[in-house]
């Protein structure tokens, strides 16, 4: 069967209280990806739509489709929480692969500012069982919240070095022009911020935004005709938990971590031949989370990672350098896809001054919900 | 690459009102799917939840999941307006046949009972362009009645053609014990019925409804293990259409017309091979377009399809033996599977009263919106 390539990444800036439309804001990734591309929209065979509708229109497959021309090729909207656009990317790659479609289109998008700040957590919250779980008031700051105090009472993990992870996110961000928040944050911005769910203070916790993202795969034997440098997907893991009120462990995502075994095996790879990563750090536990769940770290030995400055640029394992959710801001279905666009042009050699040296593997980790859901994706150049 | 089988297909009962919760109607369609197979759900590699989310529970494919225990194998959901489940199926033979697993189980879903049918109404509107179209007033019915009228214009259809397809669909609901409405009409009862957007009638129109339903797909060399007897996918077809207000024909859906060629290309075959169908008659008009969108008919002979009684089952080409939306109901993303159910069941020989005789080759025919989505499925023995 024929490998499968990513030949357009793109993304819209990502902000609050947008006043675009979501066609617009979709018109606005889609631009970048087509950027340069030997292709037009009639090449596209098929397009997905990545969303958990914040909007008011439903089935918005149609009318996105609709603006960018994709007619009368067939779309279809695929909902995983806020891993929607990795599982489009594993489901475009199934598509290419099986022989329905040369070139399909995967597109993200959230627009929340429609709701006010409750109602969305409050929609949110519904991603949990509302039989068993929403309706007793958790949220998502609250689930994260037993995880980090988890972390803590295992491995002695502390408020500071969960801020450090925003501290160097902030960092980066000043270099993301399309990230929501791009102010450099020191320590103690991040430690007086207001509390929303203990341990974890409004500084760590990412915030809704407004945005859209695009990936365009192409089969393997016209990838090279289309696309100057595309770059391959070696690897993909998917996995998924049962609700929060059913698990055992609080210190991982079980999920994330054997989607990671998944991707590593279909790559050939272990942790250590990763030069880049994205994760998923839409609570500054999350991401700490994420370097052990990835074997980037021991098992409580996240914390010393960021202490270490390992996370950085010039660290062992750089990640979120594009200033991850917490900075960009966190548009649901569009995320997956803004994760993969930063990795893409890491291994293109096109970030610019965030460009890890010789990047040749990159790797993104998606998460759905409280670790109900998550992709692991490893790209190669 | 390995040819993919559906070995077991499902469905709640669909009705009006249901108490169950959402997991307790997947879980009536999963017992029918599994029952006699030989494999436990451990082996079922992905789960697709298909739905609309007309429910309070969002991102409902995890509480799914872990009710049908299918942690940690993913999940995902999939929307796509009425046509969900069967962009499901598509989605899943993909999944097998690009190597990523060996069993992939599809769910439909809805419960649109929490909601009045004037909220229903309100949001099935906002499947239309939310900016250009359901902000004046543009209803489901509505939309299917601008069709009715253009075909009546066109060709001299009369209402009680139209009327006569749900005289067909009424005798044939008698025998499906799982039917919303299970009692037979005359063609006054139709014509007298409450109008809704003339020319159609309250009997016109499907009723909302709650329902689930199950299928799930085995790679070929599995598959014949698994299931006495496996039902081949032999072609697929799929395509979109603009909104409603962009396009410059309404006696036809070409994205239907469109997933047919493709359909039958795919499986070699043409519309005279086909020996049961099951269409998507949402009203009674939409079964008159399927006809001759799927070649039954010519163009403007469709009336006289219904009118010769061809598509009863002593017909031609029999249609809807199972009820079709109109008297199954229509529970949105549940009704492409329970089509699929109708024509294994055909194809298996365990149709019982409804048997076509020595049925070989079926197809389904899955609309999405009013015609913005159509999927085309052709099974064979």
């Amino acid at each position: 069967m024929q490998d499968v390539a990513i030949v357009g990444v793109g993304q819209s800036r990502f902000s609050r209280n947008c006043e675009m439309t979501i066609k617009e804001l979709v018109f606005e990734a889609y631009k970048e990806a087509m950027d340069g591309l030997n292709m037009t929209n009639a090449d596209i065979g098929a397009s997905i739509l990545c969303s958990s509708l914040y909007d008011n229109q439903r089935s918005a497959e149609s009318p996105v489709a609709e603006y960018l021309g994709l007619n009368p090729q067939p779309t279809f909207l695929i909902e995983n929480a806020c891993a929607a656009s990795s599982t489009g990317l594993r489901v475009a790659w199934s598509l290419i692969r099986s022989g329905l479609y040369r070139i399909v289109a995967v597109i993200g998008l959230e627009k929340m500012s429609g709701q006010t700040s409750r109602e969305a957590a409050e929609m949110m919250g519904r991603a949990y069982d509302v039989t068993w779980e929403s309706s007793f008031g958790l949220t998502m700051p609250g689930g994260y919240a037993i995880h980090a105090r988890a972390h803590m009472a295992k491995y002695g993990t502390t408020e500071e070095q969960l801020a450090k992870v925003r501290v160097k996110n902030s960092f980066y961000s000043t270099k993301n022009p399309k990230a929501t928040f791009k102010k450099q944050l020191g320590l103690e911005d991040i430690l007086q911020s207001m509390p929303v769910a203990s341990p974890l203070k409004m500084l760590d916790c990412c915030a809704n935004a407004d945005g859209a993202s695009m990936m365009i795969l192409a089969r393997g034997d016209v990838a090279r005709d289309i696309a100057k440098i595309p770059i391959w997907i070696a690897g993909l893991g998917s996995a998924s938990n049962t609700g929060i009120s059913r698990r055992t462990t609080f210190t991982s995502f079980t999920c994330a971590k054997r989607a990671a075994e998944e991707a590593y095996k279909m790559a050939g790879i272990g942790p250590d031949d990763i030069n880049v990563a994205e994760v998923h750090d839409c609570f500054t536990i999350a991401e700490i989370l994420a370097y052990e769940d990835l074997g980037f770290a021991e098992r409580g030995e996240g914390p010393t990672l960021i202490e270490k400055k390992e996370t950085y640029l010039e660290g062992r394992i750089p990640v979120n350098l594009d200033g991850g959710l917490l900075c960009k801001g966190h548009p649901i279905g569009a995320t997956g896809g803004s994760q993969i666009r930063t990795i893409v042009q890491q291994l293109r050699g096109e970030a610019g001054e965030i460009q890890v040296k010789d990047a040749e593997i990159g790797l993104t980790h998606n998460i759905g919900g409280i670790g109900h859901y998550a992709n692991v994706t490893v790209l190669r150049r």
